[in-house]
């Protein structure tokens, strides 16, 4: 009889993750937060102690202190998100855990979340629906001017990153009319190594890599954040990125929220430096209280971090954590597994 | 020397549309409301005496009352809108009176609105801003079920008209990953006349007729309202026809506000049997004030008819208008000329 393994489980799964979570015939002791509420750090600091594995989200820090919490028996760490920033890899090398994660089958409903944004702001989507909300539309009757913004046909779109979720959000694109697109990832002036969907290779617009940063900047009308946060990415978007973007530009954000300076985007916004911003995350998200400053500009529209928050999406990246954690504590292949 | 003409606009135009109309160097003597807040009736009214041409938007209702106080001299109506449902066209054509319009410079613009309304209502973009906005993220953590949306990629799009506006919409839809697409025209169960785009002939989805609006309606995972408001059209979407949508559809409207009867759409949001709507107009507008029952509904977007509003094409619809309204005064062909 196989030793008996502890699996730790940070949330409330969709119906068929859970069925395929309970489904597994080896002896497991289970510890789930169930609820809609996350777990608190610590509850997560108790249940992890003796644990052979772990599903936790984006807001759950895998940190020394929590390795430490678990003991060495720890195999697994599996997590529902794309983004591993709240993971410190380094220390999982070291101690030869396996991190699985979901990178792919977001793909999707994060490019349609990024389009979403690029029309919001440049269509002034907050403003509008603010003034109509309050009533104040008969106050605001037609006119040739009246709530105008930037046409998307005819733009050149950046993208600073340019992976999975980039390419996707171009493909869209394309049938709004853009001109062209650019793109800085890690290797600048560099073409990109992966075309995901035959954009680069079938070129129905132009498709280039750009020198640096200030070329980026300055070239789009509409600039998409797409990379990953690393400590070389932390705050990359700053004021003197701001400044070089054309003012009837806007500054879409899809990634993590700390490669914005979230400071200089509110200064940018208010001094008219670009037209819009629309944000999917933020830096010190879930904690954006009533006052917050970002708040007050009514040309960034802010979104709670719903960029896969689809039914399909959430049940697939449910039933691929499960499929990483038992595939991690069986010494299986996962469907995506994190190269640490 | 030619006989002094006298021109009425009803509105300020863009710079570049002023210029053309100041540029004319026949006999005129002109009339022009030059401001952001629209023109009493009793303003148009009076300064309609002895006018040939008049230059107006959708709010300036052309009707007997409009077209006795003008007089018989009166030759052309240009108006700044695709729409013609303000203007009524068999009194013109009694009267021998053109009418210009401007059908092919917005359509980029409105189906952009288009796929951003379906995005918003599908991804519950009102909610998500009203509650971020009131500072209520910190109380609203993440878990896989928060503010999850139906998925576009794979759905069925149904067009309720399926002319230019329609097809530029169904055009950027295809990159989102749609499984086909259906539509009713004033022919039921016949193929559209006119293929804009190629989209028929190409075919990267499906794209077929149905039947009739119940087909129609049950069909769609989104449905786009995007035909004429004519008095075969006026609440063509109303309670039966929520009630043969499905619970996880949403309905887009970005034609004109009475064909949707708005007290069925509030009933089919309140009784969830649609997901949920985004409007870009409503019956009534613009005098939609606080109170109004549709505001309430948080799973409804509501624009103040800001479709076309893009600085390139507001100002493009102001020189087509401009051009109409001259082609009108002296007997030349129109940039697009409405047939009575």
């Amino acid at each position: 009889m196989p030793p008996k393994n502890k699996v730790v489980v940070t949330m409330r799964l969709p119906e068929s993750a859970q069925r395929l979570l309970e489904a597994d015939k080896s002896p497991t002791e289970y510890s789930q937060h169930n609820a809609e509420q996350p777990c608190s750090r610590l509850w997560l600091l108790n249940e992890i102690k003796g644990a052979h594995g772990v599903l936790l989200g984006v807001y759950d820090k895998v940190d020394e202190e929590l390795l430490d919490a678990a003991g060495d028996q720890l195999k697994v760490i599996s997590t529902f998100s794309v983004g591993t920033d709240h993971v410190d890899r380094e220390l999982l090398k070291q101690r030869n855990i396996r991190l699985g994660y979901t990178p792919t089958c977001l793909t999707d409903s994060v490019a349609d979340i990024s389009v979403m944004l690029v029309l919001m702001a440049q269509r002034r989507a907050r403003e509008s629906i603010a003034r109509v909300t309050a009533g104040q539309w008969p106050q605001m009757p037609w006119h040739p001017s009246l709530m105008i913004g930037p046409d998307i046909r005819g733009s050149t779109v950046a993208f600073l990153g340019f992976g999975r979720i980039a390419q996707a959000t171009l493909k869209r694109l394309i049938g709004f009319g853009i001109k062209d697109a650019r793109y800085l990832t890690s290797k600048p002036g560099q073409p990109v190594q992966e075309d995901h969907f035959g954009l680069i290779r079938d070129a129905a617009v132009p498709v280039q890599p750009v020198k640096d940063l200030k070329e980026l900047a300055s070239c789009g009308d509409v600039v998409i954040v797409s990379c990953a946060l690393t400590p070389s990415t932390f705050h990359i978007v700053n004021a003197s990125f701001f400044a070089e973007m054309k003012k009837t530009a806007v500054l879409v954000n899809i990634a993590r929220g700390p490669v914005v300076d979230t400071d200089a985007l509110v200064d940018a916004l208010q001094q008219e430096q670009i037209f819009g911003a629309g944000l999917d995350v933020i830096e010190g998200e879930p904690e954006i209280a009533k006052g917050h400053p970002i708040l007050r500009q009514e040309r960034c529209v802010l979104l709670p971090h719903i960029g896969s928050a689809t039914i399909k999406t959430r049940e697939q990246m449910a039933e691929e954590c499960v499929k990483n954690l038992w595939a991690g504590l069986n010494g299986d292949a996962m469907v995506n597994e994190a190269s640490l």
